[in-house]
């Protein structure tokens, strides 16, 4: 495939923004990625998003968005795979630049979830599942995972408390990250006597949900080669999964995140020991563990002793959610690909401060739609 | 850009199908495009849809649908422009496989409207309007066109009964289309004497809405050189428009088509004189107008002289709506896009009996989102 850069990137804080309108919270990432870009304008933009129809009674987002961030006529449409939506999107546009059809483009993902009951909202984010026969029996999206995770403990042996590191280290990380909406230290007590949402999962092994917008500029990487900024796309896959949790023989191994990022490393010519950053899918505790597994940094059933052995910091081996990751920057579900990819380059470009990871050269950003149902991997590497 | 082919259609009647769910209904279509290519699955599907989180409570359609349809593991993602959401599906598709990313790709356009209640459709259809500045003001997707139809009629001097033969066209077409919804011959007088709905579109000016899936498969077309029924993809382009439409300075041109159809013009080589069959957006009869005055059929304020003048059946100068168009054969929102370009196809592969256009070579469809906000313009050409 053609080359990639990416040239610019923007976002927003992620907050209960309950003055700001779902456009102008997309506006708001596009225009400051065009701004980090240098440039103002884009020949196409993709937008990442799962629920406006559902939570804003908004569709097209392609056309309204384009519009408001000064883009009117281009080329815009809307990619929606659940809470994948962000990282679908980036992949389709930056399929839209490799196809040489057009020569730049804006990707943003965003969500508005907070105008709304959270009932509501419940009910929106169950629209990932399987509706006939996950839904329909009432089932909700934390539920399904909360049965994964019950799974794994007794698979493996593990307690609740072993996944305590993984929303340590993020809530550590988003302490400095000014666009992070929980930015408070946790403790191990804390982490143990938090409310319980679905046994097992508690509020403190769940990401919450937000209003947020993120976005970057993608051109040939070609057309910058003296760009000092640019950051270049070097692995790019996405596969599938069975909607419905009970469909698979495996509920504990995330196929479709084994196939995309097999294929990402296989593209980027490198293996899991070359990643230096990762931003992986922390929607609850469990699924950074499966994530860390199925991607080639643990053995199956061992993904979180990475967190015990505190492996996963900014300073350990594989550092993960450098940016606070879903649990504690947030998960404005359909924006948070776009978050991933953007904190990704931030590392690549080294503008982390205090979570920098020294050197970071190779970075990966995995994204997942439903209960592992549709997972996009991109690795993207440093200009020099 | 690669070329590419199309290899395989695929359709199912458009119809109030309460015994089948929306997943059955794009399986069915997309099967019907594998056995017509003679294949037994593609590497990655790409889906069109509007409404199914507001119909169905379901999301991550490409997930659900790959599953379903033999692809379990495959590639899959949802593409959203509102009514133009199956022709903005087929160009991501399109640019994935021009982009050298995916070998081939299924495309399919789907849409489930009739289990719910109607005022529950019409809020729905209201979503590709701007929420905050058309709906929230209570106007409805039909009241929209209808505020067009009426200034359009006031410019150019025109009464209701010339519209008449868009409808009747699309009507005597659709008698001869097994798939269509609507397959009875209308008269000059039942479309004067329809129920209003909203001053001046009256039923017979509005295309039915419906529950299908059309689908088709495309690959590289150097890959398929000896394929007899191949179609070539010889333009392809999409724009944009303000979402409202009373923020466009000029609401009797749709500047998205005219951007886009210029663009597929100059890419195909071509100009409106060689389209020999269009499958244009009627989804009321002032869009067919319009339509075709801005590709170039027409002078502006004459679009409807084309219909008086007997150009648009099938034996006329410029073919339209040969298969019923969007107002006989059915419009299920988001599936339209893909039931044109398969239409296309048809007329291309000479296979529409009763209304075939008599040696077509080169056929345009183009699917429009929302009142004109999302254009997408195709442009195909037969194999030999």
């Amino acid at each position: 495939m053609r080359s990639i850069a990416i040239i610019g990137i923007g976002q927003t804080k992620i907050d209960e923004h309950w003055d700001i309108s779902l456009r102008d919270l997309a506006v708001e990432a596009v225009l400051a990625a065009l701004h980090d870009a240098g440039r103002d304008s884009a020949e196409a933009l993709f937008v990442g998003n799962m629920l406006s129809p559902l939570l804003s009674g908004q569709n097209q987002l392609g056309a309204l968005i384009a519009d408001w961030a000064g883009l009117r006529g281009a080329e815009a449409v809307k990619v929606e795979a659940a809470c994948a939506s962000g990282g679908a999107a980036f992949r389709a546009g930056l399929m839209a630049v490799a196809s040489g059809e057009v020569g730049s483009v804006l990707v943003v993902g965003v969500e508005k979830m907070t105008d709304m009951a959270g009932h509501d909202v419940t009910a929106a984010l169950a629209t990932a599942a399987d509706a006939d026969y996950e839904g329909k029996q009432g089932v909700s999206f934390v539920g399904l995972n909360a049965l994964v995770m019950r799974r794994y403990m007794h698979e493996y042996g593990w307690k609740h408390a072993d996944f305590a590191p993984f929303s340590i280290n993020a809530h550590a990380n988003a302490v400095h990250n000014p666009y992070a909406r929980l930015r408070d230290l946790i403790t191990v007590e804390q982490f143990e006597k938090s409310s319980m949402v679905a046994t097992p999962i508690n509020l403190l092994d769940a990401s919450p949900i937000g209003d947020g917008a993120a976005a970057a500029l993608i051109v040939p990487a070609e057309s910058v080669t003296r760009n000092e900024k640019r950051v270049l796309v070097v692995g790019c896959a996405s596969a599938t999964d069975t909607i419905a949790v009970h469909s698979r023989r495996e509920p504990l191994f995330l196929n479709a995140a084994y196939a995309s990022a097999k294929q990402a490393y296989s593209q980027a010519g490198i293996g899991p020991e070359n990643i230096d950053v990762f931003e992986l899918h922390d929607a609850f505790s469990i699924m950074a563990a499966l994530s860390l597994e199925v991607c080639g940094f643990a053995e199956r059933g061992q993904g979180v002793r990475l967190g015990l052995d505190n492996e996963i910091s900014p300073k350990g081996r594989i550092p993960v959610c450098t940016r606070g990751g879903l649990k504690a920057r947030g998960h404005p579900v359909g924006a948070t690909g776009m978050y991933q990819i953007v904190e990704v380059v931030q590392q690549l470009r080294a503008e982390c401060g205090a979570t920098q990871v020294d050197g970071a050269r190779i970075g990966m950003a995995q994204n997942i739609g439903g209960s592992g149902a549709t997972i996009v991997t991109h690795i993207f590497k440093r200009n020099s």
